[in-house]
């Protein structure tokens, strides 16, 4: 088992959805993320805080197993806060307000105990900040970045230089298309290739996502759910999940990237079933398993009946 | 083998895309449909056209072994018009203009020759004709519809008593929320199976395809496209292949419907490729071998490594 740096935000989030609301509950990329891959994996958290943190939110992360050495708090700092609203479809979020406070000044510090982590994820900041972690760390086997709009319409050159260094990119289809101006998936997904990640981990919301490669695509559906209570932070468990299992297989093999989907994809439908981190919280490694055995039974495919004559 | 019935409309279509455009060219979701279906398995087509509808058309499908005896044509009639444009997301169609003409007369009749057909394809055309075939036949092992949102809204009465006696419906997503009212896409479906069907096939354009029945998901992704140049016939191919497989197979078993789903998702790759019907015309058995193992490839998916302690 290797270990997981995460670097990303910590949040007091206000999301409001049509099954109701919840005022600044405890979120944040980094939140989710380091709750998502402490389930398989030790994880070191890298970020920033304000003094109206609550302590509780990170004594659950501590109980899991979270080293909190590289998490700044900032005396007389407001945390970093994002509200949200979502409608039925529970698609996109529409932002109704973002305040930075400490996370404007932010300077990551990587602790020394937390630089041989072998497994790196960039959850969503600036790609500046995303180069900094980077440039501390020794040699990690694995980073994955994720990004959003906002840096690829203002920071593009630095998100380009991320690119360049990273193995694997978490971004879901309006950000390739965005970043690429390729309104084509296919062939936006093999440029966002050809920039340096080596793997394109394509999130699709409720329709699943893909693992593309230089040698081809891999699918999953998103595993069913009769009731989606509050979609915040479930690409960020996504990766979490993803990247914990990768540290917990130790191998960054194709076949073992493909199972890691798998396992980032379940946690993420264990993240949306609740409000905040509720429900992530009480999936266990049981919950892993049974609803990944049940997502391979939904792609099982026997082979083609029609002679092959090629 | 058994044989296929198709009935559905036979159009000219006038296409606009970001990558050209066509006038009046072949259309209708019966012309896509039975092309597909035909590749596999003896199809009777069911329609109506004018005087103007190109015999070469005809004649492309009586090569293909479609029979054309259920093929009305009106004397100084004109055939059925559809006009639509794509932007470059290619995902749906905006509807520029819609000429029934000999459509709002038709009233089906089914060839004594094709009451017999064991697997019957009711594409998009109003309900209340739908269910005239439906009377006419003896007694299909198969029965799939298709319907859109105009019946939806205008016919939902006589839609209702279609999906009470079909096995199968092929819906969008925006389709099963409208018809159901309900946004979850999970909790929607198993409406729609409540309604009568046994299986649902929703259609999710570049996502994909899924086939969910009372026990269980299955789903797959679409085939990867580098080159999209006109989703018209999309849904009508993938249908079309889907049904003349299970012809071909002569099972209507949740593992052969797995199967011609990964066959229809094939079929319409073909279709999308070219404008009209010219690359679905292309298609070969081979093809539909290699892309069908192709996609069986991009579903692969290792057994989960960790323990079941359940």
């Amino acid at each position: 088992m290797s270990d997981v740096l995460i670097v990303g935000s910590l949040a007091l989030d206000s999301v409001t959805t049509p099954f109701g609301d919840r005022e600044e509950s405890w979120g944040g990329a980094a939140l989710y993320s380091a709750a998502a891959a402490s389930l398989l994996s030790p994880v070191h958290l890298v970020g920033v805080i304000g003094e109206d943190f609550p302590a509780a939110a990170l004594e659950v992360l501590a109980a899991r197993g979270v080293s909190l050495d590289g998490v700044q708090s900032v005396p007389g700092g407001k945390s970093f806060r994002w509200a949200g609203e979502y409608t039925y479809a529970m698609d996109a979020a529409t932002t109704l307000d973002t305040q930075l406070n400490v996370f404007a000044d932010f300077n990551p510090h990587v602790p020394t105990s937390a630089r041989g982590a072998e497994f790196v994820f960039l959850a969503n900041i600036t790609p500046v900040l995303q180069l900094q972690v980077l440039d501390q760390m020794t040699s990690p086997r694995l980073v994955l970045c994720d990004t959003m709009n906002y840096w690829i319409e203002n920071a593009r050159e630095d998100l380009l230089r991320v690119l360049a260094r990273v193995d694997g990119a978490a971004m879901n289809d309006a950000e390739v298309r965005q970043l690429t101006g390729t309104p084509n998936l296919c062939r936006a997904a093999a440029e966002i290739l050809s920039l340096g990640p080596r793997f394109l981990l394509l999130k699709k919301g409720e329709y699943g996502a893909s693992l593309i490669t230089r040698q081809g695509h891999f699918a999953l559906p998103s595993y069913p759910l009769p009731n989606v209570l509050d979609p915040t932070g479930a690409g960020d468990s996504f990766a979490g999940g993803f990247i914990g299992f990768l540290a917990w297989v130790g191998s960054t093999e194709e076949a073992t990237l493909r199972q890691a989907l798998a396992i980032g994809t379940v946690t993420a439908s264990a993240c949306v079933e609740a409000f905040s981190w509720d429900a992530l919280l009480q999936l266990t490694d049981q919950d892993l398993y049974s609803r990944y055995e049940e997502l391979r039974e939904m792609v099982r495919l026997e082979p083609c009946p029609l002679a092959n004559s090629g």
